[in-house]
């Protein structure tokens, strides 16, 4: 008899070992499929920012879904430490969005009064409360919006310990399995092609960020996931430069553990390149000079990028196939992996629970939803 | 005005690369395109042996291509010094293939005939002969056959020096193109898609070992190409241990710039598995012991694995499409993609050029021959 | 004026580490003065574990200390994640000694014994009680002595969290300075020399591990701290292999967050060599097996090593120079230095806040102590 | 009886090295003695330039000494490739100094009359020939000193091909090995302590760059060597940005194999750490986008640093000591290690075998010379 899975998820990165843990915690039978090795990509690239507040300024179903997540990493961080071992390092020091110019401080007025009018915390310092609680900040600092429930995790550590917590609680975890193709039967997804290989399963979820494109099409839906690289680097010091999160318009700053401050992010869309260019680090360093002119003192550790997983319309794609039975998408989360993970996971296990989806926020995130294209690209190669 | 490329080559390990240079050096316009790094898989991972005699104990079409494309690497490394600034670290201190049993012994000189009657040089040392010539071997060694001309290249070298004399010579290095399929029109190939871009050329030559299965179906070739694992290690001495490569019956050892020696190598088929397992190092540990017990007291350095391209009969496929004009495969090299990589290069360029294959032996590699599918894995996973 | 340190704080492993957070917690102005990196050495190759009892099998002054310091680290933990930002990875699920000849089965029963007398936990468990608990364990296994309390940390973090800590309460952490020699002054000590700079301090802790020889000595303590280097490699697995930490006589397997499993140590006396060898990884692996065989199919992690500072009695020097006023040494800890570190850090600021000591037990880790010297060696070279 | 070297040489860089490469060719019997790693510091940084007309614009016994040197390098690479297998990669295609000034170009012009009247090749190029030779290089550009006979070696490939090559002649070499001490008779010098060891030998070489300040001092020599810390960095291509060597005010590029740039340098005076910083990678970053504004482009590799070994002249110290017989120092090369390794490990084995030294400009190097102190530095440290 055949071996069958209550799911098989494509994709070991936070997204996918999310719905591999949360599953796994609600006794489904799951295989986690990784092409390469788990948290190898974006997950293990990003600064782990959970700024749901910080970067989304209006309502609407992303900023519902972000809260969510974000209040529930604290019992999450102690489920997965003791399951797993490992300390996703949840830091909740606020964050500082910073204003150096009067149309900045307007721009991050205004998004104050948004997130007071929606029930949550924020509010304006000025230059000087903003340099008394941050010594190391630049004199000519205007002033910066203060959020005190966006933190940060370790975006590497909260993947892994999704993916060995799902270990420990029965999940099976599998590295270098390159799923090729989709197995369809009656209209329903029945499981998945590697190689030589055939996994069956009665549920097939997607969720490969940058990467779902191929197994999206198969399905039938018209991919627009692509990828915006974006490149990073680390200092060291003893004692750390900065308690909070320091997000300015050209870089952000999140302190790590141990002293440790990362610093991002470039942008460059539609490249699958990961190279990380001299001209990426020259910019960053500029930028976070200017907010803390003593980082020139810290020590270079190392630098590094990742691809974010974008969509059209910067929405991720979660939900059912409307027309394939068993095949679900989780993916496109684009800036906003790590901060969405945990609702993701929990969606995912209530979708194999065949429970209604809470509330209406969530139909924006369907798979088949029109979308203006101007995000994809289609293009040949000229001569110059 | 759209840009043709005379080829494009899919694949940037030794294979793809050896092509993309010898195309390169001959005028042509190519681009080499690479789903993640260069040289990053089986090329990265081989211990580099140029074993054309020792590997190879039969008459036929394998040997006779062994033995031209062994014969060309003393010019071949000036020119990708002189190109590219790196030194392949060719060495010809002899290879011996060791016999511990008698029936080893009976075997081995049976092979040295066959050798020398092939026009080879091969001979016999008795243990004690052998001994006098590697100290360092073990007293209970019957003796070895002796191939002076088998020696050995630093196998990452080799497949970064092609690329990048390549590049020296004008030729494109994309890294991080993953083709995803290939552009067909009116029975011709003209070019390849990589997710949203396509590139067009007059020839694609699919070069990518392990990974050559699913373009070669594409094209509709059924696709024997399997990989079979191998694991290595690698330890450090001051001075050399061995100066001869030694071939055991279950490991070699093969000593390398400034006292690295490196043990090989594991077997594993139909695994795309690339971790290292605990016991894949003690059974090469135990074997290397007992050819060289004083390897005990080497430094340990480091551990690794690569995936051998392999196929049903056990020969690589060279050769052109037989109906979609204007596609090559150059893949399944197995274990001898580094010692093969020299002449492989110069058929592709040849076929590029038009030049008529230069003799019959040749036939055995073409694309569409029969084989025997023994190799070939189909299974379903069945519960236990 | 001259800059006035209340304690100068020599070596950056986890001793002087503990050392300068325990003293920066108390409100004192201190340095810690490193050679290198922080946590180079023997801190940095220490599997962590906090075995109390199971390495300890008499009463005495050793292990009044261990217990002392053992109790220590749930609410140290706690401070450290906060300060830091670190998680020292404090697991407590047991030990298990195993027992696998009728000989160690009585020793472990009378061990038992004693730890009983002592007020403390141990008992015993029969080999299918012991695999019914870790059913990795091989069956062959006779019975093993469980100690619940004894746990493990892991021993990077924990130092690198003391300094960390000690930075962020306002110490002052400098690698790369190398102290060539104590600064006298009538009868005391009053700083240190680091090449062409001063230090000055009202007290001075040589706390440097195995490299603590050279200014013991000068000091006028006849310094027996030697080497006796350890190996140990790690292997992965998703889900654990082990819950409990396993020590059998030639190894033991420490189980680390994320499926993790540490394996150690050989032991090679009066070497300062740091290399590991092939044949300590070969001796390693074949006691793993015996006690673990599916230890073959993890994944090779990686190997390393360190070297333990050992004293002539196997007691640690914890004390003030008899005669040199405000000199102390907190060095020697050789197997125990993960274990010991808070106890000794505590110890060093009451010693610096003029305490007391708290109990005659300590009196057995005075400097001037009466040792039998087999535990030194002076030796020249011969020729053989 | 006392096993007794011919040499002991004090220092695993690339001078201690080359003197036991060249003793060791000439039948001597020696120990070559690192404290850590071989080529772990300064030689290990160093981005190899044989700038020996380039760096040195006046006459004198440094001009003279390196250029003895430089001659020297190609049949050695010859030597250390055969005898270790290392290419050392030695590479001439010439160096441009640049002017980007009135005044540099007026400095380059007598720099460039200077080298005639020596009897050395030297030219100036306009901006627009150095740009037809270096497409890359910045428009603004006004001209380069083109220097044809300086090149550069791989600075750790160098030092480990001295090593390992010393080795196979029969050297000794022992990491892991620190001197505490000379030990010293009559008069003489007749070995060293490591520890709990000593090593007899008729002669004692200091080599030890940085490092040689406390041998030298016990020696009576008032040691002036110390460190000026460099950072570098370096960038990958696939074909080459520039062929030459570009020697800028602010920095110097230096391509290596495989299309590697090193940019370097960074000058930090008696500093012994060793960290990388930020603002050491901002100023090099600067400084080469001003030479090739496409190296933004390249990809990022990694950064580093090392501490160069000055005097306070500027000159280092080559010679036996005046009164304890057989005491030898080769130390304090400053920038110029790498380019001065093969004659001082000539000069070292000449000293051995009792020949005069060949020249009076030696008398420059002389052990005991009087200097300005200004170089050193004596510094309490005060409160601010």
């Amino acid at each position: 008899m055949t071996k069958m899975f209550d799911a098989i998820i494509v994709g070991g990165g936070v997204i996918g070992s999310s719905i591999a843990y949360h599953m796994a915690a609600r006794g489904m039978k799951v295989v986690l499929l990784e092409r390469d090795r788990l948290a190898g990509q974006a997950s293990n690239a990003a600064a782990g920012m959970l700024a749901a507040q910080a970067e989304i300024n209006e309502a609407g179903p992303l900023f519902e879904l972000a809260l969510r997540s974000r209040a529930l990493f604290p019992s999450l961080a102690a489920q997965l430490r003791e399951l797993s071992g490992i300390d996703i390092g949840l830091e909740r020091k606020g964050l500082l969005r910073i204003a150096t110019t009067v149309a900045q401080m307007n721009e991050l007025q205004h998004a104050i009064e948004f997130q007071r009018k929606a029930g949550q915390q924020a509010s304006w310092l000025t230059g000087r409360e903003v340099r008394k609680l941050e010594r190391a900040l630049a004199p000519d600092i205007l002033g910066a919006m203060l959020v005190e429930e966006d933190g940060h995790v370790l975006a590497p550590e909260l993947s892994l310990a999704f993916a060995k917590a799902a270990a420990a609680l029965g999940a099976d975890i599998r590295e270098y399995a390159e799923v090729q193709s989709l197995v369809l039967e009656q209209g329903s997804v029945c499981g998945v092609r590697i190689r030589d290989t055939t996994l069956y399963g009665s549920r097939v979820v997607i969720a490969s960020g940058t990467w779902s494109g191929p197994l999206m099409e198969q399905a039938g839906l018209s991919s627009p996931v692509f990828p915006v690289q974006g490149e990073c680097f680390s200092v060291l010091t003893h004692a750390p430069l900065v308690q909070a999160t320091i997000f300015g318009d050209d870089c952000y700053l999140v302190p790590k553990k141990g002293g440790r401050l990362i610093v991002g992010a470039t942008m460059r869309e539609h490249s699958y390149d990961r190279k990380v260019t001299l001209g990426g680090i020259g910019k960053l360093l500029e930028a976070a000079k200017l907010l803390v002119p003593d980082i020139v003192h810290a020590e270079w550790e190392k630098a590094w990028s990742g691809l974010r997983p974008q969509t059209a319309d910067g929405l991720p794609f979660l939900g059912e196939h409307k027309e394939l039975r068993g095949l679900y998408v989780a993916a496109g989360h684009y800036r906003n992996g790590i901060l969405l993970s945990p609702i993701t996971g929990q969606l995912a296990a209530d979708w194999a629970e065949g429970k209604a989806a809470e509330a209406d926020y969530l139909d924006a995130f369907r798979l088949d939803r029109q979308m203006d294209m101007k995000g994809a690209m289609n293009q040949d190669e000229f001569a110059h």
